[in-house]
């Protein structure tokens, strides 16, 4: 079932890359695991990864140099590709914010996508598919993501806080219903009943919501980011988490742009977070 | 003169990208540098690391994760190109293992190659340019290297001891006159004079040379780098250290391969081990 196409020696553990066959999806998906020395002793805490725009499930595997904090703290960590790969659809590489790489994490109801383009329902196929394959605490899984892959986690969390039990994103698309990218990006994959993005909008989503991480979320955003302004919108997050008495700490560093150089600055944050929430007992 | 490309925030200081014109390759060329926090605040030691085949500026600084701990320690990072680009040699992208991407770090004498390919005087000259535009302490400099780079690192070290005071590898091409890349590579830059070929050879240099590096040189070796039996050659290395006897610490780690996911793993330790050389008073 599971192909695995390539591995590597990384921080005492193992840097995995794996192909399957998706049911969701409907062809074969790539996706990256990087297991710590400590699974081979037992079952260990996960934190799935989403990437952004354009990347793939190396992205982060190799720019994000988590491996190191997940070795030490003993945490697997998953990453997927962005999108379906091999779809065929009409002009889906003739932009690099649609189609190929750009998935968005939301199940495609319009015609011209809707076979392949169920990223949503990936996510959540490769989330049981890695606990039945590999040595992973089913009850301690969290998420978190760059830019796309921030909302992607963001959207999973809210809407399925029984499986991922911590949430926490860098420089997330926060309010994809009313940014360009988010605005494009929906019409194409959902048509145009906004109703139906409310629920892929984090920020929709959490104004109906009450408490739902305890814990609190964790959002980095860089102040040099050239998308922060008109794109990302976390103020929009932030308002709807103060509505629903969700504790949020949004963290805005000055200096910091989009890229992989400001998450792997602050990576070692996010794994400490996401390690202290999965191991409390939240009862 | 330096023309900054780009440059983003990283572990509190500053990831950038410069093009400048090489006077000892006749073309522009661009480096990386890493600057921390400390460097704002006076001159720091200093650490280039030189890439391996078809590898650029951005290779180490991307896959590395070596900014965590330059910033921890207070260390500049400058990682050159590979070769020139753009000297419009016939075939010199032809092969992945020489020409663009594949300067091995040395001085082409013969006339196909001989008017831009001059890797040698190229590293020697961004030395000097860097000590000259940024705060680096100009006695506390190291070198270091993957593969093709690792071979140039310890060809740089050992033929210039009096300016790189401490040097490491990682994988490196130890016995290039004896290896088909050194032998391939050799042959086309240098001709067929193999006394030629002996200065820019590591374990030929090392013979004729008594303690030049009284601290010790670092190398680590995975034992799944499916290069390390035919390419590497690091017992020849470890065979003139001991002639010459120069203290060499060759660790051999299994399970690890020829990537960066290897070097990412031991970047800090060799960071730490040039620190504590460079700060040491040799007198």
């Amino acid at each position: 079932m599971l192909e695995l196409i390539s591995e590597h020696g990384c921080y005492g553990g193992e840097q995995r890359f794996y192909r399957h066959q998706s049911t969701a999806i409907g062809l074969p998906m790539r996706f990256s695991i990087f297991l710590p020395a400590q699974a081979s002793a037992g079952r260990v805490p996960a934190l799935f990864y989403l990437a952004g725009l354009t990347c793939t499930e190396e992205t982060f595997v190799i720019k994000g140099g988590a491996q190191r904090v997940a070795a030490e703290l003993g945490m697997i960590l998953i990453a997927p590709d962005t999108s379906p790969r091999g779809a065929d659809v009409a002009g889906e590489s003739d932009n690099w914010d649609l189609g190929v790489g750009a998935g968005f994490y939301v199940n495609a109801t319009e015609t011209l996508w809707q076979q392949h383009y169920q990223m949503y329902s990936y996510v959540l196929e490769l989330y049981d598919l890695v606990i039945q394959e590999f040595p992973i605490k089913a009850d301690s899984i969290g998420i978190t993501g760059h830019s796309m892959g921030g909302h992607g986690a963001l959207v999973m969390a809210l809407r399925n806080p029984d499986r991922f039990r911590s949430v926490s994103a860098f420089a997330p698309i926060c309010a994809p219903s009313h940014c360009p990218w988010g605005i494009k990006a929906f019409s194409a994959y959902l048509g145009n009943d906004q109703q139906a993005w409310r629920s892929y909008d984090a920020s929709a989503l959490m104004q109906d919501m009450h408490t739902p991480f305890p814990d609190g979320i964790l959002i980095d955003q860089g102040l040099s980011d050239q998308f922060f302004p008109h794109q990302l919108l976390p103020e929009s997050f932030e308002a709807a988490c103060k509505q629903a008495q969700q504790p949020i700490t949004l963290r805005r560093h000055a200096g910091y742009d989009h890229g992989y150089y400001f998450i792997s600055t602050f990576i070692e944050n996010h794994l400490r977070f996401h390690h202290q929430n999965l191991q409390s007992d939240r009862g």
